[in-house]
């Protein structure tokens, strides 16, 4: 069987993916190719096209979504479904948006849609929830799911870099884009955990409803701290089934060096998932680049091949329905360059001055969290969650070690 | 579509798959049990068979084998391959010896053998082989593989309880079975390297050709010595490509803290896969188990469902010949209690008494290390490679440290 591939974008991903294909099987090449950019020089050996129509109007059978522009790219996937074709897309900004959407369109017109790179690229991780958990029960999910952020956190653990350098090296290496906000403030975080929980727990939490707090405020006397408790800070995106609801957080986070997210260096992502049948599953890969993220858009290829599609068993046949998460209470060690800045988030928690810096303990409601982010960024607050590795009676005492003044 | 399933055996594995499938849908529990003993006391609710013929004669269209024995296993297995049925096996032992015929009985009679249970338990490790390397070159893959070992060692390292004890105690808790030898003398696990081998490097290596020295031999000495330079010691199962071949051999090895085996301990088994396009990938995950394993054959059951079978496309389309590995030389650390016991295998090293042992550093052949099996089980010689994580200078210079005479 010889398909017809049409792939939209050939960038970092859609390059990665054509050289695997190019050195593996020549029936996998797209026959059509659509990008954007007329100025731009391009490889001459191939054939580029500028009108979306040669693929969306052709007789293609799989369209390859690997575009940059998250609408564009739901206008490509969502009219290639309503033609009943197959699809592969990476783009994780318009999935976490649209599979609502999507999975209609899917049922509705008999095309199927994978997309194993939007999510920790280069690891399995959709196609391992999506067949290897049935019958089975996920309590929790936590994932380090942005190179980026953990190539620059790595940085500042390592080679003693302050953010700032850090985020300069990560963009020189090709880690981070030219404007890296999206991987600092941890969004690109939230596409994946909303693409994530809905294979893990079939519940769709759109990715604005997520707690998010990214590397951005993470500073060196937050470094220091942990250092000093043989912690590393990570930054962990976690949804926990509880008898309430589902919880869903993404923050930094002190990791102990027992847990398998320890040590997860550079551009690696990992995910860790406990369920009733299975105990603890990790899996750790690459989370970003042209091979890996290609590798995955390749390996979707090979299974469109043989008739696979996602099952999404835990949504039991059931209507998606955006959700919100529940909110819950979290330990965190929360700090500040000002008393005015740290007071509305402590609450009455009792705050200490040290490295420069005021500092409170205390246990604080993601849903409060979430009013208080305009204020959190304004101020450059730093909040590092104490993800159980610590009590906060001993984070509390190592901050006063290092303390200067008590104020309260 | 309701399937008719036939299931052999009701123990550990057997009893998983059925609670999983109860739980979550009655059409995936099995319509006959065949069990062997009839004196064994049941579950009454439940009807068993003691004639295999009313699953291998029935209008079944999935058999589930389960059972301890890998003769009468391959009876069932091939006789159910030859009326074209689909299959699931968890049987490490039978599959390790006999895949080149199961796959072309496959081929010839178009049914399908999916075995994911059989190495790492409740780690989709095949699937993924399967899936996620296409158009990949893998060049290592290295493993934790037999959970009983590997609980074995934690109890060595976090307990300081001798090997006696710790086998006692993974007897005591179900990580290891009532005749422990296959797992601590390393067999389980060839058994297990043969089947990943062939679905990531497309050879086939008979588990008798590979290198297999287990734990026990390694003794309080050598745990000692690699604690007090913050090292581990893992039974590592290692396939790694070279321009000459391929290169096999389990081995307990050194293991460093920046190495992910390094956090698996207790019955838990670990896959790390080095690749072209993917660099590191890791997979952790229990390794035994009732409902570990049982999930694994669960989740088989599911892609058998969808039509879903094993690829093998590192074979190329071409018939599977069993071959050797390629020997190489490794660095080790090598001890015993007399003189005698460690000359033969250590040739012109240099050879050291510390902590009540002879002690040598050499590289030595595997072909060499083959040779002198028998040797090594009937003089109790410990082997540990270094597995590149400490040259064969430091070890030595380690061993000094603790030593008492200097003998050559
Ligand atoms: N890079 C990674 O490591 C990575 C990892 C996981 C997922 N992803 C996702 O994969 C997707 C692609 O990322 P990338 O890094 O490959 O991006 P990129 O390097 O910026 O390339 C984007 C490509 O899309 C083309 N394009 C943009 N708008 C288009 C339009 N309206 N119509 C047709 N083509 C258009 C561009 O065309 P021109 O060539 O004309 O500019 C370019 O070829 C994104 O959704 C990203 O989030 C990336
Ligand atoms: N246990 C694990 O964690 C694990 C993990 C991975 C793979 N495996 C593999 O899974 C398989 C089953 O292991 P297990 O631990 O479940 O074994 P088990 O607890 O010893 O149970 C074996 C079952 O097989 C039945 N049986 C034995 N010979 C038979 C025959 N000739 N015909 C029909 N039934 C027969 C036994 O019948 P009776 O009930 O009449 O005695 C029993 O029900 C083995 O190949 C093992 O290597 C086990």
């Amino acid at each position: 069987m010889t398909n017809h591939i049409g792939l939209f974008g050939f960038g970092v991903v859609g390059q990665g993916y054509y050289e695997i294909a190019k050195n593996d099987r020549l029936a996998l090449l797209p026959k059509t190719i659509v990008v954007q950019n007329k100025n731009k020089e391009r490889d001459h050996s191939l054939q580029f096209s500028f009108d979306p129509k040669d693929i969306l109007d052709a007789p293609c059978d799989i369209g390859i979504e690997l575009i940059s522009d998250p609408v564009q790219a739901y206008d490509y996937v969502s009219s290639l479904l309503k033609s009943g074709k197959k699809i592969i897309s990476a783009n994780k900004k318009m999935l976490s948006a649209h599979l609502p959407e999507l999975l209609e369109l899917e049922k509705i017109y008999g095309g199927s849609l994978l997309y194993e790179a939007s999510a920790a690229a280069g690891i399995p991780i959709i196609t391992c929830l999506d067949c290897h958990f049935r019958g089975d029960h996920i309590s929790q999910l936590q994932g380090i799911l942005n190179g980026s952020s953990n190539y620059i956190l790595s940085r500042l653990f390592q080679d003693d870099l302050s953010l700032q350098e850090a985020v300069k090296l990560a963009q020189e290496n090709g880690f981070a884009e030219a404007d890296p906000t999206l991987d600092i403030n941890g969004s690109d975080v939230s596409s994946k955990l909303t693409i994530l929980s809905l294979h893990a727990f079939g519940k769709y939490i759109p990715e604005g409803e997520i707690l998010t707090l990214g590397v951005q405020h993470v500073h060196a006397a937050d470094v220091a701290l942990a250092k000093s408790l043989g912690l590393k800070i990570k930054l962990i995106a976690t949804a926990k089934q509880t008898p309430q609801g589902l919880n869903m957080y993404i923050l930094p986070a002190l990791v102990g060096e027992s847990d398998p997210l320890f040590l997860v260096e550079n551009e690696y992502n990992a995910a860790k998932i406990t369920s009733q049948n299975l105990g603890e599953q990790f899996f750790q890969g690459k989370g970003a680049g042209s091979l890996p993220t290609g590798a995955s858009v390749y390996a979707d290829l090979t299974k469109v091949e043989k008739g696979y599609a996602y099952s999404y068993d835990k949504l039991n046949g059931q209507k998606i329905n955006p959700q919100s998460p529940h909110p819950t209470s979290l330990d965190a060690m929360i700090s500040a360059d000002s008393l005015e800045a740290l007071k509305p988030l402590v609450a009455s928690a009792p705050i200490h001055q040290a490295n420069g810096k005021y500092w409170a303990v205390s246990a604080i409601s993601t849903a409060e969290l979430i009013n208080q982010i305009p204020a959190i960024e304004a101020n450059k607050v730093s909040v590092i969650a104490l993800n159980n590795v610590l009590s906060k009676e001993d984070a509390l005492a190592q901050i006063q070690r290092q303390e200067t003044v008590s104020l309260k």
